[in-house]
């Protein structure tokens, strides 16, 4: 017998006939034996409704205010689904974090959770109610309501079920499962690779980099939760019973493979600047405006030195593309730099896997499959376990599928 | 300088554009140098929205949970009209029931304010900042969001008040105002008597009956508790700036008048029982099953007995008539009474006035203005200031202008 946290999104409580369903599920777990915990997001579209809302009271709405408002979302939601799981025999109990002490700090609007006192949680478990909690908020030492961020009840629930596995003596028996529209994590898009795989395990540290690059069914800040408590987390369809993907710990045996997934990315863009003075400190002095600009530069590359000059190149998000022009050739002109160069048709694609630690020969297998087929590889960056390239947008498609099959990633 | 409790319902602030609209209002209240505590509805609809909602999701809502849901109603509205006042200038801080303990009992759906700690207000007050308080909820003492009631953010403005009251050296200082969509209390409804006078003032008592009778500008529990704290409240329209109605304690000078309102009310209709043996106890029984299905009994006429019989008529909400006779029909022959007979098409005419207490000539002047227009009283039913008589409702609308001009009333 498990704790099993269940945390399903807003397209899976959309109407209340989806939130039926949802509570039929959940019913279901319940009478299997296994102790569950729920986890909601607001019903699709709500947050965004309410944000409209807000602009429309104010130009520029305190986040505080805001948060109040906002947080109605997920309490409709738990409201409706303990409701709904009422109607079918189970009791629920539907919390707002104040109830249970979701204490987070006052950055509103991206709060981080500090504690969750699982004391009331545990009471409710013990009575045989299921709690029903609401997803992406908080409250702050002195009682206001917090929100966590976009994709806030991932963290949520994996928080919940880090909390439970310090109470003692439920360590080994919490786990958490998020549901969501797609079947689980895997190899590649299978939209764009017919050849994809579902993976039925990945580590949380291949799961952070695919998270990152886009493979978006697992909020970040959930898996590093989720790492540092070893919380097992099974992401999975909140549309059929198929079992998804499991994100757990590399002790845990994970899948031989080499390579876990490749992730494309087509919201980069790049931006060179050419004929760099190669002095000391002169790419801290280029980098500062973008940074205070708020423009989040994802690959820095630089070309060792010729003649005491270097090229810099660098990818940002396509929307900040222009003012990242702009601000470059201000710097450019200020350290004596040559021309800037930008482009916006480009894709960024990545192998992840804990298997490249070991074999120093996957980033040539990598980019010997690529040169057979005329793909010319413009940036290289690579991580521990990830080697990302950027290439031509137009060959995005075509590149994943190359890898795809250059790695065997259709075997298990 | 005085601490002004100022209530907006549903309709003040229905869209952002009347809460702006609303905020300006506080606003300009808030620079005259009052200070001012402010009690929101929900947005017009919302609560039935979310209540539909509600009823989608299981047949039978679990009244605890169904509060949880209706709740977030009126936490919209003061978030929004934070954010609209802070777009003013004006600094203001939303609070829900948990916030200010709002203290309530756990009858969810309709519970009862058991206490306020004022000591969170009145630091926010002494901050100069303007408190936006959720009406119509409250909280457990276990934590639990809890309703109070249709009307109830009348409830909530006045205890507040009366709370605020209580507070060391605020006693004289403290006032409410109920901003609704009409203008105030009339000596009749002004659609159907073109005479009628807006009063500018009327005691607790008057306006109890008459909230009671339909003139619906005050919650009754509001009126209630007003009384008890004697509390000034000001009932005034959130359109424009004219004075509205005070209502306050009758010591305090209350207008000569003998009659202050007329009322009538269209939702009744009347059932008799023909020849009631005439036992002791006869009565508890005929309406024991009439309570028992919670139909709500309003006038009950028994005629002195003749020959061993009486005639027992009663006056039912119209659209329990149809269980009221059925019930009627079986509690009629257990009893050995006579046939039941019943009617729908009848109106209800109430005048009120303390002056009725000390001038015992008045139901007097009533009866006889009717019988000069040929109108014919079917039931009669007094209480300390009130006498109501039943008619035939076609001439309801007449009746009403007969007895305003009979009592001179749109004369201050």
């Amino acid at each position: 017998m498990s704790i099993v946290i269940q945390k399903y999104g807003g397209t899976s409580v959309a109407t209340p006939e989806k939130i039926k369903a949802v509570a039929g599920r959940i019913a279901a777990a319940k009478k299997s034996g296994d102790d569950i915990v729920v986890v909601l997001s607001a019903m699709a579209g709500e947050t965004n409704r309410l944000i409209e809302l807000a602009r429309t009271a104010g130009a520029e709405p305190d986040p505080k205010h805001q948060d109040l408002l906002v947080a109605t979302g997920e309490q409709v939601s738990v409201s409706l689904m303990a409701i709904a799981l009422g109607e079918m025999g189970i009791k629920a109990e539907p919390l707002l974090s104040h109830q249970i002490s979701i204490l987070t700090d006052s950055n509103h609007g991206r709060a981080r959770i500090l504690g969750i006192d699982t004391k009331k949680l545990v009471r409710i478990i013990e009575e045989g109610k299921v709690p029903v909690v609401a997803g992406f908020q908080g409250v702050t030492q002195d009682g206001a309501v917090t929100t966590i961020g976009r994709g806030g009840s991932d963290v949520t629930a994996v928080a919940l079920a880090a909390a439970l596995s310090q109470v003692s003596g439920l360590m080994s028996h919490v786990l958490c499962e998020i549901f969501t529209d797609v079947d689980g994590v895997f190899t590649a898009d299978p939209r764009i690779c017919e050849k994809a795989r579902k993976l039925s395990r990945i580590s949380y540290e291949e799961m952070l980099e695919l998270a990152d690059m886009g493979a978006k069914v697992l909020h970040t800040r959930a898996v590093e939760i989720a790492a540092k408590f070893k919380v097992p987390v099974h992401v999975r369809s909140s549309f059929n019973d198929s079992d998804g993907t499991w994100v757990l710990p590399e002790e845990v045996k994970v899948e031989d493979a080499l390579v876990s997934g490749i992730t494309c990315n087509l919201n980069e863009a790049k931006v060179a600047i050419r004929r760099v003075p190669d002095k000391v400190g002169i790419t801290a002095k280029i980098f500062e405006p973008i940074s205070k600009a708020d423009i989040n530069v994802d690959m820095i590359l630089q070309n060792v030195s010729a003649d005491g000059y270097t090229d810099l190149t660098f990818t940002v998000p396509k929307e900040d593309l222009k003012r990242a022009i702009a601000l470059s050739e201000v710097v450019a002109r200020q350290v004596e730099a040559g021309r800037v160069e930008a482009a916006g048709d480009i894709a960024k694609i990545s192998v992840v896997g804990v298997g490249m630690r070991s074999h120093a020969g996957l980033a040539h297998r990598m980019f010997d499959a690529l040169a057979k087929e005329g793909i010319a590889i413009q940036m290289i960056g690579t991580s521990e376990i990830k080697v990302s390239i950027v290439i031509e947008m137009k060959y995005a498609e075509l590149a994943v599928r190359i890898l795809h099959d250059a790695f065997q990633m259709e075997r298990p």
